[in-house]
């Protein structure tokens, strides 16, 4: 797919004058969201977006409401121009960079709430962080229009949630789930890496060994989720400078936690390693004694 | 205009392919949002909707989220052919009837909460109504994606909600807004009416005579909302088997209570006559010695 001039819109207006020629053109809109910094990661999701979709927006956001006070809004990576040749080299036709306040002129007076999806795991971690996933992404879905968006595996509750609310308020809109990046250590990519010191990336490594590990314990036979936790727990404790934040072995269908280790689980966790939070997940179909992994939820 | 034979669809996927044919042809969506029970206030939405679009469609769906547990879901008047009577003679050009079933297959996890504009009037009455409200109109304007909706200036906290949740979540959608349409003796038409007796319906007329004389005390120069309201409720008390839920005087940008009348406010209340509620508004812009009423909101 060859692509014009990468395009960019900070503006709403700017978008939807954009996209009317496209789809005008009856070309299939595709969205990738990001909060920049762009990553392998993310490329990975614009070239999956390619087999979905005609005209692909990448959106460049680092959305204030799905931070709490104490987090790290100010200090979260930024390289605009390097996201831009990115975005640009990947063969998207437009990059919508709106400000803070083309997106919140005033405090939204909407919110969103959610029931069970977020009960456990970054849930309770993070009070507001998935409302406010809720209320950039719906307001992107509004601007933008796509028929198609693009999420990260790596970010599962989110993409669980998002997938939820596309169905229970009925957006015309079809989600694609990309597979989770490492790094050749097996650290799973994301923008919030550039936190870590050499060393702690190094030890970092561990975060991916352990969830193999633990597909192993099942493969094995081990069916109890506390038992498969408790081993987690111990392989990450050994790394220096850790601190977990949760590990949870839950349903897929409505991420609660399980005590039997069957059917399609998710195992996911948040891992401090120095000052930096890390979240990664394996999810896995497990049917009497055959245990595969799903890299791309469908 | 001219309408074709309305056509009917009882499922989210028969409304979006009849629609989708009216906008391959550049038509423009016009949605008029029912719980049914049609009367000529909904008529003249109907009507109203056809200076701003090509193809009419209107929703007759009795929103189960929007009532209390306590409320009146089940006893709630319904005549579908009657309605589609309606419906067809105002040339509109698509019912969409959804079951409840089709619009709620399970209970959706995802809910929106309201700041600010649903903290008085009929918000605290009705703990969950408005809320209820979003998450239908958000689905219908999901579902059928009109490029312009219409709401009754009657249900005025409604309409402002409404207009909020576009403006905040920047649904690509204009909303109009219809004024109230009264019977000869004043009652502002509601599907609820047909609950009054004869001798109710008659009493119920001194509801608007009140806010008429509420304007005239307000053109004769006072300004206190306190003295406003005192006058209204001696004056609604006097109705035979009334009951008030409230009264208010608010500010239209945020419906929050105002002391002194200034600017653009609404009188609005409800009351009970017999077992039935009643709500009715006028809007005011009070500039100086100048008060004029706002039949239609923009």
């Amino acid at each position: 797919m060859a692509s014009d001039k990468l395009r960019i819109a900070c503006t709403v207006r700017e978008a939807r004058e954009a996209i009317a020629a496209a789809r005008a053109a009856n070309q299939r809109i595709g969205l990738i969201p990001t909060m920049g910094y762009l990553h392998d990661g993310h490329v990975s999701l614009i070239d999956l977006c390619k087999n979905h979709a005609d005209y692909l927006v990448v959106s460049v956001f680092v959305n204030p409401t799905q931070f709490s006070p104490h987090e790290d809004l100010s200090r979260y990576p930024r390289d605009f121009e390097r996201d831009r040749h990115l975005i640009e080299a990947q063969g998207a036709h437009l990059l919508f960079a709106p400000t803070t306040k083309e997106i919140y002129p005033e405090d939204s007076q909407i919110r969103y709430e959610i029931r069970v999806l977020a009960d456990h795991l970054c849930g309770p971690k993070r009070p507001g962080h998935f409302e406010g996933v809720l209320l950039v992404v719906s307001k992107l879905f509004h601007i933008i229009q796509p028929d198609v968006a693009v999420f990260g595996q790596k970010d599962l509750q989110q993409l669980l949630i998002i997938q939820r609310m596309i169905t229970d308020l009925n957006f015309p809109i079809q989600l694609i789930a990309g597979p989770t990046i490492r790094e050749p250590n097996g650290l799973a990519m994301s923008s919030r890496n550039s936190y870590l010191t050499t060393g702690e990336r190094r030890e970092s490594a561990t975060i991916y060994r352990a969830l193999q590990e633990a597909r192993q314990l099942i493969e094995s036979g081990e069916r109890s989720a506390s038992i498969v936790i408790e081993a987690l727990m111990k392989r990450i404790s050994k790394v220096q400078g850790s601190r977990m934040d949760y590990i949870g072995i839950v349903d897929l269908a409505r991420l609660q936690p399980v005590e039997q280790i069957q059917g399609r689980i998710a195992i996911a966790l948040a891992v401090y390693i120095g000052q930096t939070r890390l979240i990664d997940n394996m999810i896995l179909e497990v049917n009497h004694g055959k245990v595969q992994e799903i890299p791309a939820f469908h």
